[in-house]
């Protein structure tokens, strides 16, 4: 974040404000060479942000005409806003992190999420920004191949006292071979977030329709739940460790994995079963994961490896070499941008190995803590899922 | 709107801010009597909106300390708010109206959605409470009968030159009678809205479930796409009048229908799928609906007689009464707080009756242009559906 580079507009954009309006750059000091286009993420209804194809962003935001400072915060940086005569507040940046970035405009102090743009939720909804990845891209946007279907699937939990819903992805051929089963990968979100984010913000299904389609992947079905569940009596109470998934952890295996083996087509085993997720997912695999090795026969942990990963791994370090059998795939992944995920991945890499304990590693070159690097991780990790 | 009666907190609210929080009440001109209980609307994180049993909605925002002005807007009014020395902004508003309610968060000027909130997308994305209608809410919401699937189905347009997706409500026996086939009833949204809402906000899916557990509705597909569509070649343009839904006819009628036969166990018949929208997707409805009286059997309007109503009914007002044998069902419905639409509802009621067509009216009592009418207009339309 702190290698971009700034660029304020000159503040005399004289254009107005239509579904049609484009740029006007009369007096910019950047020069509007008909190239920037509307990211992905940027409304139907709105023009900004823009893209360039050297990879700079263009935000504009319309302020109350008593503004002082408006700014864009995306990262860990304000990028400073500067008005134009028409009223509106300009800023393009240069070279921003690839992938899925999460971004809010501040006047005078107020937080705002940019009308103009998509949002997810984390603790909060927030806007975001699709950053272009050239060359990258195909493998997580909708292609010419089949879709499968994403269901939102309501349930009644006894152990929260509620009715929740999950998504559940199911391939292509899902509704054509009526006869056929499928593996299950149980697939978890982040803290703060909601059970959508990993089709909406990650894109799990058009990653796995795409793998699917090349024969890179077993056709599987996606199970994604709210991964915070709280009983009744926990009503109003801090909990600390893994007592934090516990209510999760009870309610995923006497009631999610039993109602997914009853609505859907699934192969009810341990070997047709998997277990991912990414940050505070990536911790709940860890630990409901070595908890249940009778329930789940693959894990992969998305920059997820919790402070605690040698405590958590006992059961398999007291085994040794032994505990290979166990599971049929232990993996990690992580962002070279993500220092501490990074580093206790590589440091439990060091220990696993000196174990001999066999686990796949995957390291995402220039991501951070983001989606980017989850999508990442997911086209890594579900080719090798239920391979024979 | 204008009858609400607006209570301001006295400033003396001392509490800090966690998630366990609760209201302290010293100081307050209104006594915290223990009542006082999230909306459903409010995220889990949030503690605030609170709504008393007696249907006062009680409003608190963080704004920064430079902060002068703080207002909630909701409906067509301005309700200011007062600093506590806590230095949130409070306001409690007595008897709000029913329903799906939209608000935002003004502090000097600028909107801010209340990140305590739900939210829905109308033209951007907008704040929404859901004030309780007792007696009235087990129609639309989750109860414990069978749940339907939502799914997200992703498809190539080739009317619009774009991947698209629709939401398709399949029915709770729908995976387990796989050798059933079903109705189906195509449903739109309204203007600036997205695909999502029906479910998301109108909660179509629970008011089905809850129909057809009750034997009041027959089990039926619901396919609802976004209706905002133009051709490649349309881009730019400012279309008016039925030239804006001529793109969306074209790919629903080519592409989506035949989509939809083939991608789920549909009759694909006339007598057999029905089209349906609320605002404009009730336009869209009245238009496509009678230019394609072959494919469509049943048609439903939700708030959304357009103004020229008498020139787009001249097919059926030229024929007179022999134009009942080509519908099953011509159905309008509005609310008696949203003047226009009810008006030209009772207007064309007069004009069918003196030219012998038949339809059936709703007025749904005390509701505006909100999704509490399109809630009630659903769950009166659905059981006249395909009913032999």
């Amino acid at each position: 974040m702190k290698h971009l580079l700034i660029v304020i507009l000159a503040a005399f954009i004289t254009c107005g404000f239509s579904p049609a309006q484009n740029a006007n750059t009369a007096g910019l000091s950047i020069k509007d060479d008909g190239k920037w286009q509307k990211a992905s993420s940027t409304h139907r209804l709105a023009q900004f942000p823009k893209i360039h194809p050297d990879g700079r962003v263009w935000f504009r935001y319309k302020a109350p005409e008593t503004a002082q400072i408006v700014k864009v915060h995306m990262g860990t940086t304000d990028y400073a806003m500067a008005k134009d005569t028409g009223g509106y507040w300009n800023v393009v940046i240069s070279n921003p992190p690839i992938g899925y970035q999460v971004y809010w405009i501040i006047v005078d102090g107020t937080e705002v999420q940019d009308p103009g743009t998509d949002i997810y939720y984390s603790n909060g909804y927030r806007g975001v920004l699709e950053v272009p990845s050239p060359g990258e891209e195909a493998f997580y946007n909708p292609q010419n191949v089949p879709h499968g279907d994403t269901r939102e699937h309501w349930f009644y939990s006894e152990v929260t006292g509620s009715f929740r819903r999950m998504f559940v992805y199911t391939p292509p051929d899902y509704d054509k071979n009526t006869g056929k089963r499928y593996p299950v990968l149980y697939l978890q979100h982040g803290a703060g977030e909601l059970e959508m984010e990993w089709t909406h913000s990650g894109k799990a299904n058009f990653i796995l329709d795409n793998l699917i389609a090349q024969g890179k992947a077993q056709p599987m079905i996606i199970v994604m739940n709210n991964g915070f569940a709280t009983k009744p009596s926990q009503e109003g109470q801090q909990l600390a460790g893994n007592a934090r998934w516990a209510a999760f952890e009870e309610m995923l295996i006497k009631e999610v994995i039993p109602d997914i083996d009853r609505s859907y087509r699934t192969i009810p085993d341990k070997e047709h079963r998997a277990l991912a997720g990414l940050s505070m997912g990536g911790m709940q695999t860890f630990s409901i994961g070595l908890n249940n090795l009778e329930t789940f026969s693959h894990l992969g942990v998305f920059s997820g490896v919790p402070t605690n990963y040698s405590e958590l791994l006992k059961v398999a370090l007291d085994k040794g070499p032994s505990f290979n059998k166990q599971l049929k795939l232990l993996w990690f992944g992580a962002g070279t941008a993500e220092a501490s995920f990074i580093n206790r991945q590589k440091e439990l890499q060091d220990l696993l190995v000196k174990s001999g304990i066999n686990a796949k590693y995957f390291v995402s070159e220039g991501t951070g803590h983001e989606f980017q690097t989850w999508r990442r991780c997911l086209n890594q990790f579900a080719p090798l899922l239920f391979v024979q």
